[in-house]
């Protein structure tokens, strides 16, 4: 048995940005040396959230229509006034939506479906340099 | 340190079907060999969701009603345009819930609350033959 | 490769009270002997939840609000014609979070972000002793 931490980088625009970070999970699988166990992906920040979807364009407007309509940006928020920054949705959606993903692979394929892609969400209100930690665990 | 894959497959109604899958996993975790552990669920496919509650008929069907309010079926979804099966609201609500579940065991039983079961919530809008993931790791 | 079993023992008041439970699991997690490895947090129970968010008391008078309009709390329920207990929404709420969460850690340390606690929400609409199932597994 084996744990090997890896990590993805990547820049977003914020704004409900909806990376497909799919290919670098896989391939972060396939150089660990691990054939089965699962991958635990975790997001370090609080204004971000990771789940998985069918990365299709109309699909991923529906997404982000269903977060202006559950957790709106234009409504007042306590914490603007914490810091001004304006970003009191961004973590709402964030805590609501989760900061951990674990899936598992078997002979270093992710059990994923055929139209099922790992998407990272940035609910920031600006541009931002992102890392996802993961954590490779099998044997 | 073992990891062991399983899986569980059954068919679903569609239409927000939620379906108790603890007794599967109860077995499956303890006929894996392993004593100490998690079991990760995983749903391969995106119309799909996995959580915990208390399975009773009234509180399946408040669940059911909050996803009516809160991801309402009948509003335009851009999806549905896509590939034209009407199913824009099922994937919203699934990627909203999560595809992942991860449950420590201790002595081949499962940490579940009494009034706690696993359950599969089929959001799509017919009905499926569906298949989980069980990835069990543990000593 | 090793698995470490633990708990968190608490008193919470119900009624959306958001406690910040990250020192504890750190130090558990530095207790376990283990370096490297995954963080499993599991809720037992139904009325309860788990997620992340930076624990700053605007931002969780802000979540705690979006509980508030997402899944109210003064709308008829069908379990509380079950019980009679009146918890029909923390029920709801619960589902809707999920009970679990894992964390990956590197030199013993959580890889959380400078403005992000691990934190347990009890939506039950009275005060509660909770305990939460940690399972640390790693090398």
């Amino acid at each position: 048995m084996t744990v090997v931490t890896k990590d993805i980088a990547f820049q977003t625009k914020g704004n409900c940005d909806i990376i497909d970070i799919t290919p670098q999970v896989a391939k972060k699988v396939e150089e660990s040396g691990v054939s089965n166990g699962t991958v635990t992906l975790f997001i370090s920040g609080s204004t971000a959230g990771i789940t998985t979807i069918e990365y299709e364009p109309n699909l991923l407007s529906d997404f982000e229509h269903m977060w202006d309509r559950v957790i709106p940006q234009n409504i007042p928020y306590a914490h603007n006034k914490t810091w001004g920054d304006g970003n009191g949705h961004s973590h709402v959606r964030a805590s609501m939506l989760g900061a951990s993903l674990t899936i598992p692979f078997v002979n270093k394929r992710l059990t994923l479906g055929t139209w099922q892609q790992i998407v990272f969400i940035d609910f920031d209100n600006r541009p931002r340099s992102r890392k996802i930690v993961l954590q490779i665990m099998g044997e």
